[in-house]
């Protein structure tokens, strides 16, 4: 049933705020076909919103909104406990912000993908994933919002479908999954893939048989029209080109879903 | 030349924040034309603005973007040194995420006009008034900027017409002007007018004749296609009320731009 | 054991937040022994601190410190998944800015009271009620930290004392209790006691009895060295003059602990 | 008069925020004497603070506070219209807040020095500065207030004995001077000094002689109790060793003031 022969490479980009630096979006942009860029929310004040913007024009790169919890000394990692009207208020504020720098350098919008925490809630909280999803839905233009495909995301795909939503499946090579298909916690020993090999190796088997060793035995089944690498993972460039080649080699096209 | 036979009511609203209420937006409301909405940056979270989008469509009023400094302990009052780049991007984040609310509620924003020091600084700063203008222009859908009529907003209007930006020309009832035009300081003795039946005389002179008696003397020169009423000014309902009769017995049509 | 024959009255005070206003402080101080003033990360402004602390000290009230989540727009009522390294953090820091006032204005801090869904996390989280009294040892002058008194607060109170902190048993006058002790939930119908009459009973009964009515019958046991008047109630002034009044006939007299 | 035998060395530190890294304050801190902290206004969560009290501790550095203006995306370095009141309440905040971890890890505050756009407010607005000084005269501990040496810094001196603080003179090697004893304005070519051995000459000059190259021609009068060092400037830590290596080798003591 698998055997996709073209898969979309994201990255979550645009995370510096202010003076701060985060990521290395310059390096990483020419080896992606699409970028999820931070609304403000956890990272990303306005200046580094257009900056993004145009070095994802610049190469060519489709631009994802990237909403996230209101915390940035936490970095939207912390859980907060928002109801589902907040978390719809949440995602359409940091959507429609972004999406002014986007059609303000005369593109367009192309996905929404959550950030971080925003996006484990989803896995498990079906009224806050379809409240973000009915923003994504309320904000117009037929996007599509970046699910994680397979078992794992199953409430975050089903309260998306429910909204009305497009959905497109994602899957993570440096990250480890579980026998059941949900993502290791970041908490657990050897939950990140860091090792360029590796992950390249598990994006091919991702992409090609919609499967992929999980931490503890077993296989995980995943699903996979989007491949993430972490952007804020100092060695994702290095991932990044090594997933790339190994897809390539594999007969796997790369372009933006 | 004068002798307008039609004017806008516009008001500053969606002004509260959280738990903190502001203004008297539900009383106010039905006695607008226009209302120009806090976008989150000196208030308005992203629930008020839902709410004051909704409360603005519900009573027919024409939604404006009412961007400001990013200062919510400051209340947008206290000037900070932005560089126009700062400028721009902060005004083009503000009304995209302003506007993801207006179409998520199926209607279309109707004009952007900035608030408290955002504005001051509009009326002496060319290049940061050009920025902002720009943001307006780029943003798209030719959204009109409102700006200070008369000689008083000279340098607003001039940069917003070289950045390629429609202009809406505004006059205050509720604040005092100085004998060339220019608006009388909040720390000037007499600055606010709290008296509903001299605000409403003062905006009949402002549409009909195109001039009001200055603070110190003397006559300033206005020009008055909308006209301002300070929502967070608890008299405000009952200046608009007044406004409105005077407007009307002088046979003035009160209707957005 | 009980039968006391004193008892504080406090309420959370200094939750206003720059323009915009929250309680009726001055109303209420003067029926008060001990406030708790938020210390800017869910309410209050340094403007807000400088003042309130004024007005604590011209009315004789006791100043407690009000640590809660850094979320303006929750105003500390959603919980963030902080851990206890984080929660010892922002609990020192809040603390800290907020003595600043209280020794600038020739004072001395009292206690420090956490607020909102800081204190309902420190009722069952162990590891952050104990990092977050940890914070208030730590800060010096032994302050005691009030908790939960009764059952209710079984872990807090463990918590607090493991860390070394001086415990102040706390009731809640207008809250409803469940049999075993524990708060009413807010999302609870009857959660909040809106009657005076009714609030002044359930105080009196608290101190002298050290049990209350439950919600769904029965009564709950409670242990109470102070009695809290929620200060974001409008009835707050009503409720504390009926409170003071009903222990003043019960002989119980009211002084800050 | 001059021809000073000893000189305290100090860094902005301590200014990342959350999980963006500013500064190299592990390489920089042992060869410091003093450190001034970030209070959390312009940079510094409560953990980053811990962090950095803990490893100036560690390294037997002298911490200061670090108090700046209100805005994380700006870094401080954008002037705000605080009138004197905020600015003094700003920074009792501030400097409270950073105390409670100094002392939380037993140890004691040792100065104050206001950051970037902060401090050149106070070198020419008069009310502002007093204000300023006021805030730490009123926090107590007779802490000292570092403030510009020389001509140039002749309002800021003032304001501050006027409040009746202490002042610590201070000089900035790595940046240039005019003529007339001011900091050349960031934004003028040459005003920042990159190059640790024409750094280090400077230093000794200042120490040794009260004067200095200016910029433009001449020599500006300068006076240093402490010479600072910018920590964000990634070429500190050399700067640094060769301002050591040069006061050493010129007989100067290097120790807090």
């Amino acid at each position: 049933m698998l055997k996709q022969n073209h898969v979309d490479l994201n990255a979550d980009a645009g995370e510096s705020f202010g003076l701060w630096p985060m990521g290395s979006d310059e390096r990483l942009f020419p080896l992606l076909t699409s970028a999820n860029l931070a609304c403000g929310f956890h990272a990303g004040d306005p200046l580094t919103i257009q900056k993004s913007v145009r070095l994802a024009k610049r190469n060519g790169v489709a631009i994802g909104a990237h909403p996230g919890f209101r915390d940035l000394v936490g970095f939207g990692r912390r859980d907060i406990a928002l109801n589902p009207e907040e978390a719809y208020a949440d995602t359409l504020y940091q959507v429609g912000a972004l999406n002014a720098f986007v059609t303000g350098e005369d593109t367009a919008l192309h996905h929404v993908k959550p950030h971080g925490t925003f996006y484990l809630r989803m896995l498990r909280d079906s009224d806050f994933a379809q409240a973000v999803a009915q923003a994504v839905v309320d904000f117009g233009n037929d996007l599509p919002l970046v699910v994680l495909g397979g078992p794992g995301g199953k409430v975050m795909q089903e309260a998306a479908v429910k909204a009305g939503a497009r959905v497109v499946l994602e899957a993570f090579p440096d990250r480890a999954y579980l026998a059941d298909g949900r993502l290791a916690p970041r908490s657990m020993e050897g939950s990140l893939v860091r090792d360029p090999t590796l992950a390249a190796e598990r994006a091919v088997a991702m992409v090609t048989q919609g499967r992929v060793a999980a931490l503890g035995g077993g296989e995980a089944e995943v699903r996979a029209e989007t491949l993430c690498i972490h952007g804020d993972n100092p060695e994702a460039p290095e991932i990044a080109r090594a997933v790339r080649a190994a897809l390539e080699e594999a007969n796997v096209n790369i372009r933006p879903f």
